[in-house]
């Protein structure tokens, strides 16, 4: 906790300089099934199963689905109030009746179930009212602790794709592969961001799938993309490799992969608009004559898909602290599945690479 | 899809016919992260990440957040028409509107956002029904399929307690036991139904928590609490290994587990009110004089925490066709953590038990 104390006191008392600026007396944060983000930094801890709420009143309150985790939550938020019930309500409405809160900050209103917000609109003398998006806001930029947190996850990750790297060879299924690439997370006391992704061959070429039985034979490419968690921080990043001579096909389509990542890279810095660089990267894939199907990157942070921005439809500049993942991919029939993914964070002056691992075929 | 087909088609008809009986002339079921079991009730498929809508109206409808997984979903559900959306919810009233529903029941209601339901329930001329307790109260009875897909994740489960069992050592960390034992599963291409649990020591119990650094030490309580997922049937098992010797604190609460154990399984068949066997159970425990700190066990199916019933409270009688474990744990120090878990089906004369995985010290 010596590590966490303060960089937790700082974040709630950003999150409460919010609440005051809006005129709340108290702050209550929601949180569910991978949508744990604003709770979990608040916290640094989110539980495994189930719904989580902070009420952020003169002493902060938790409360959860399940109880079984209430020693570890407790050692790693440093709060000491923790109750849990399968039905977590009456608890919460609880809290706040005693909190004396008459106007309320809730965060996590988008996942929150009706019966539940109904219930707390219910309660007499409370005003309830919508601060979520400031303090995703707030989280967009990483402190220097949450960017450290980024990079030993970015290390593990590359630590599983140097193991996708090693282990990969003819005959062993995309299932086993991922199995082997998993447990190195695993054994590191991490969790995976997502479901290791191991999509191999060349003639049935999709963005991303699950990994299947099929077994991998020479000549494939092997797209890799993995992930690993470390206290909640969640690294993205992408490797192909090519089971013997890569084909004039893979050949071509790697060299355009690595031109559309090195252009995406050289305009990341703070003030470009996303946008620009998602169209940057997509015309050097055009220009080649292939399509670039989907984003050419997004936010990572306490979350990977669910973190800010989508870099083709985000048109904020970037800010420094903030970080992202850059990912070009082409997947054609001959070249198969062809991605090369990076982390990086925005700098003062440009960015910095969090991910390192060997990115040759 | 052979396999599948008919099955799908027998659960959708049920749920039609309940839909029938409450005067609706569609049904919208909606599942998000965590909470798919009914979605993938009716159609074999739940996405890895984000919200997934079933309309079942004359031609089903399913919407989803990614669209990444959609030929995969097509595949398993042999449903035609998926789409997708990172706010699905205009596709969805789209498809409500198309179809002319003017009665609407719902599914899942319970866990939908506040903003997704104020927008359905603004949909002109449409008026909604919560159906959803009818729906899980007949996913409750499993049918042969359904026991034979969980008959091979006890198999799978069965696998992972043995492989524990044959790797354990002296030396070796929590973590890197739980990530060898997750392995299996993947390396079967399952999922793990929860995060593996490997609690090791004697000094220390509780219920449950996460692995940790620990090293496993000789004279060691290692309880490992384990569940595969196959086709999102989920079963769930523990054992508990005494790495040596077992000292006479560690012999004495064993032995009252595989009463309480013994006890709760002779009194399981139809017709047996859940808490009764609960309380059969923690008086066997109580009377060696100590405490059965959790539920003697609940349902099992499609999820394992989130399913039908926690047998503590439940005071419906057991059903022929219903899946439950059966849980007894002691958690002393001296003994440290010590629970024996099982996976049974209520059958027409008694029960059948999933697990078979050997329950010796």
């Amino acid at each position: 906790m010596a590590d966490w104390s303060a960089e937790l006191e700082a974040r709630q008392s950003h999150v409460r300089a919010i609440l005051a600026e809006e005129g709340c007396d108290a702050g209550l944060v929601f949180g569910c099934d991978r949508h744990h983000q604003s709770f979990r930094y608040l916290t640094n801890f989110a539980p495994l199963l189930g719904d989580a709420w902070l009420l952020l009143a003169a002493e902060p309150v938790c409360i959860m689905t399940f109880q079984w985790q209430i020693i570890e939550a407790r050692e790693r938020s440093g709060i000491d109030r923790w109750e849990a019930a399968f039905n977590p309500l009456p608890l919460v409405l609880a809290a706040v009746r005693e909190s004396g809160a008459r106007r309320l900050g809730l965060v996590g209103i988008e996942r929150m179930p009706v019966t539940m917000h109904a219930a707390l609109a219910a309660l007499p003398g409370v005003e309830l009212v919508d601060v979520g998006s400031l303090v995703v806001r707030l989280r967009r930029r990483k402190s220097p602790f949450e960017v450290e947190a980024l990079r030993r996850s970015a290390r593990l990750t590359d630590a599983m794709l140097d193991a996708a790297r090693a282990e990969l060879a003819v005959g062993m299924t995309e299932t086993e592969l991922a199995a082997r690439i998993t447990t190195v997370a695993l054994a590191a006391g991490a969790d995976c961001a997502f479901e290791t992704c191991v999509v191999s061959g060349v003639d049935h070429p999709v963005p991303i799938r699950r990994p299947t039985d099929r077994r991998i034979a020479d000549g494939d490419s092997v797209m890799v993309d993995v992930g690993a968690d470390l206290d909640g921080y969640q690294a993205d990043a992408t490797r192909t490799f090519v089971v013997g001579e890569p084909n004039a096909t893979q050949r071509t389509v790697w060299d355009v992969i690595l031109r559309a990542h090195e252009r995406a890279l050289e305009m990341c810095g703070p003030g470009v608009p996303c946008r620009d660089i998602h169209l940057a990267a997509a015309r050097v894939i055009a220009d080649a004559g292939y399509e670039l199907t989907h984003r050419i990157g997004h936010g990572i942070g306490l979350a990977t898909s669910y973190e800010w921005p989508a870099m083709d439809s985000e048109r904020a500049p970037l800010e420094p602290g903030t970080t992202i993942c850059i990912e070009p991919g082409i997947y054609i029939p001959g070249a198969g599945n062809m991605k090369l993914e990076d982390d990086l964070l925005i700098t003062n002056s440009g960015y910095e690479l969090l991910t390192h691992s060997d990115r040759s075929l």
